[in-house]
């Protein structure tokens, strides 16, 4: 008798690997590689990014979200600058001061609509050019948001021509770009170069890796630090083939595309069971694979014994719902069995 | 027909994955588990390190062995604060400075004989307890060293007694402890709280894992702080499960000495093929994996087209040689040969 | 013919040195002395603060409020910790980043009103205490605030207790606590242990100093660090006595309160003279030495011409206008005057 | 009835400030002047810089050496880069991780001679082009060394050509550049950029002032970034008049020549008066105001007594003797009368 798997909807890196990663890291576990990168696998993801992003692309794969993140930056700042983030972002909430300890440097809290940014709030930016500031030097956006929106390449290009006109760089913390290139209609490239980005966190664990992020840069005054920097922050991988084996798996016949598709549809089918239901409201617009819902507090709790979900927010009782590659369409029956028998229990 | 997988002499990471480890990886490839550790898997390796060091240790698994260090020192100094190690060290020589960075304190080389140091070398560090000096809070030692050679019981103690009368702790680099735990003939075990260890880089990724380093603690005051300081150096891996899974192959029905005894027999044959040749100096003692050799430049050159190793110090032409799990005797026996072969061709 | 020495409502620290203060400078300047405060002068001023705040104060002079700020907050934070101040606070704005470099931790400002923060402010950030995320441990509090208002020891209570019961430490941004204490009618010592204050940052710069400021801790666990971040900090200074003579002159016989009580007046002076102006809206309550107001763009360029002082915020035109314990009353006639006639012009 | 005052060989930082400094002080002390360096005395001592190292020099004044050594370093380098410099110098054992903390960077220590490093020790820093190590970028060079001895122009030009064939730059460490000036009868601007100096910590607190340092830029490329780094640093002096005025004082009418040159003949007054002594090494040529002795560790501690100083190495009890500007000729003799008598009592 076998079980079946346990599926839930508390992350999508609470999912594994895919089959087809699985199967591109067995392959390259042959022999021996030289170490650090040196190596024809490492040589074949680069070109894979380069396919997608345009042939200047310097790639540096790196182990985790955070790791990208201060290796993307660390080329861009100097410890007296000033990096503008949504307040609502991972950067500035979930990465434990890394950002400000291994940059030396400030984070900069800009408020933030259904979490993103727009040019009005930079607006309220207004730096002093003067040596008791940290002078702004990049603007931040994740794409999507930490509360699964998309900026649409209207918005995007407003934020970053406003920063442009500033000397500002710009980065994107990618953790989910494949979910919100998807969710445009948009080659991933769309958001390198030509969308006046400098550098780019491109995320793989949560799209059905085993674990691996790439930073990619888009401006060749990189190219003297980066390498460096990533060793430094002990982002550089020795086994490099097993990291590249997977990025080639993922960029390579659209599976990218194919994971992170999937992914938005199964939250867009979630958000269509539970919305109808009395008691809960949809949070925030449902345009990747999150679900932010409001609902009572016992009813959370109950349906996350049965499927296990993260709590957002206690006030209001905010709770976040993700989909990931490998979410079945009846998982998303479940979970709405499942909070629609709770809110009767609830209400009687 | 299918072709021989290449392998060479370059580093035991250039190997690939051992294949009870990539079995482990694919087992635990199922359904979804929580991010960050709050998993069996981990909860199992966490077991297993247990079970090697004792039920007070503190495991954190993290991505790479730069990770670990600055994990494992992390609680142990305050910026204002020193840590000695081997001039011949990784920490001092191969770390692109990250110790310096994340902790904002001071590495102090200590002068080294065979990758070793002792005593004689700390007690010429003379600390002055004055706020113009950074204070030696922390001694740092590779187990086996940089240089493949191994600190004795009495070697180990004689440093940490003299690290505890000074109230300095004790923190060991074993990106290869398992290799110098093979050799000496001891258990891993051996090299914890009974040693007067406060904190141990344990590594894995050098002894078949894919990519994995755990650092323990046996500290209990490290507990409040170590799970930030992974974070903060991006070494919290968001499917933990994959590091865990590989550590459980690794420390259950003794993979780990298995695959490192099997690297240091491997070492020994090959600097008793070639130690015998005329104009090769085998150049430190062989204890571990490594084999460090000097030998003509051309020739080093010339083998280094059949079967690649680094040159360690041009100087001299000191080579390193490195064996590996799954390093085949016929690998040994055409080293040989093609060493051999070299030589001859060099002299005539 | 000599002109009279030039006066304006720039800042308090564009005044100059109190005679007091000089003389006691020169007093000071006589034989040998051990550099780094091993002298009687330092003893003294330690002494002499030891009298305000209590004999369990550890006192540290340093050269100025960026590193006083430091100084106080190394000690009490890990990098991993953040610290919380009010988004118009000197720390958030005007240290060009430096606490977030020195200490490597994360800042996380808090919504003010007139330069206060207040206890619901506070409750809006909700720390989660999981390695994701910086964790609150420091309570930064400006006393008077940037904005020239006080807390009254009602408001700070609120606040620190609020702290306590979290495990929070507070630190107190002391740079003109002389103006606060003389505005609250209060000793000095109010705002040290008793007030639940584990450091504080006191400022002698701006109240007459030629340049000197001192860290005070009220928290022994302190004392093993201190003295190294000071000097790590560069904020040791090797001719301490003349730092020393400084406090001295300025904590014995009431000079602090003589010169802030002054400024204070001036400042109030100040605000009854331009308040009554058509076009011109005090902006925050006159509480110490600081007057903001907003008065028309023009009108604000016409009179920096005649006695200079900084635009705070270019909207609105906020300016400010800063009283020293050397303003004269006629300095305050002759701006007030300066600015009606500038309104006169400008609304012809 | 009035004592003379105390004066001692402990250090040039024990004596106080010169008469014609502190008049320079007093007469600064008048009205208002802008903070922060935007005021006419600034002015002025920029120009007397300029008078000396060239009309390209940026000057950045700075409250003491420490902070003088860092901020000249910062804009020198990435903190993925090292920094060359002497294991007996200041910035190596003497500033409690300051440099490693604030520049995040590798300092690495090279072999020295009398205080000096060679071309030799530079030789043996190897540097490897690869991500594993902290890339040499600063050569450090104290002129005097630590140990009072100067290298000469040619000494000096072999190394710092060594560094611009490497791409290095070059900084010197000048705490006390005038007595290293003085002794090889050079102008200042002997070690500017004539000399291939990038960056020079010009030294005045150890040569008469109350308290300042001067960090000089002769690389353009500095100009973005060294007013933040000043400020980061926490080394901006609000009331920057009062440091101004004591580098004119200093600069003009050649005060810091005759201070050096004193200082200088006082010491080699004293090595004169007790090299002949029986038990007494002079341990390092005296070239400037610093006498290193070896003597017996009670004769050491009796002379103390009378005249203090301090134990240098407590191994042969070596001590150093330092002159000022303020040395007498009788204390030269006093202290060779004590330390006769004293050898006297220990053969008895």
């Amino acid at each position: 008798m076998t079980t079946s798997p346990t599926r839930f909807f508390a992350s999508d890196n609470a999912s594994g690997v895919h089959p087809e990663v699985m199967a591109a890291i067995e392959r390259a576990n042959t022999g021996h590689a030289l170490a650090y990168g040196h190596d024809s696998w490492t040589e074949a993801a680069e070109s894979a990014f380069r396919h997608h992003f345009g042939p200047d692309t310097d790639v540096y794969m790196v182990f985790g979200g955070t790791g990208a993140n201060v290796v993307a930056l660390a080329p861009l700042v100097s410890s007296f600058q000033s990096i503008l983030c949504a307040d609502s972002s991972h950067l500035w909430r979930d990465e434990c001061a890394a950002p400000e300890h291994f940059l030396g440097a400030k984070l900069v809290p800009v408020p933030s609509h259904d979490g993103k940014i727009a040019v009005d709030g930079l607006r309220r930016i207004r730096p002093i050019p003067a040596a008791h500031h940290a002078q702004p030097r990049v603007l931040s956006i994740a794409q999507p948001t930490e509360l699964g929106t998309v900026y649409t390449l209207a918005e995007l290009s407003a934020l970053t021509e406003y920063a442009r006109e500033r000397g500002w760089l710009v980065h994107i913390d990618g953790a989910r770009l494949a979910n919100a290139a998807v969710s445009l209609g948009l080659p991933l490239g769309a958001f390198g170069p030509e969308a006046g980005v400098a550098a780019l966190s491109f995320g793989g664990t949560k799209n059905g890796l085993l674990g691996a992020e790439a930073v990619l840069f888009f401006h060749p005054a990189t190219r003297s630090s980066a390498p460096y920097y990533r060793k430094q922050a002990a982002q550089l991988a020795s086994k490099m083939r097993f990291l590249a084996a997977q990025f080639t798996a993922l960029l390579g016949d659209a599976l990218w595309q194919r994971t992170a598709a999937h992914a938005n549809r199964m939250a867009q089918k979630l958000a269509d069971a539970i919305a109808p239901l009395d008691g809960v409201d949809i949070a925030h617009p449902v345009e990747t694979n999150a679900v932010f819902v409001h609902m009572p507090e016992d009813v959370a709790s109950a349906v996350q014994q049965e499927m296990y979900f993260h709590v957002w927010d206690p006030e209001g009782t905010l709770v976040r719902l993700m989909t990931s590659w490998d979410t079945q369409p009846q998982d998303v029956e479940r979970f709405a069995r499942a909070l629609e028998s709770a809110l009767a229990r609830a209400t009687r």
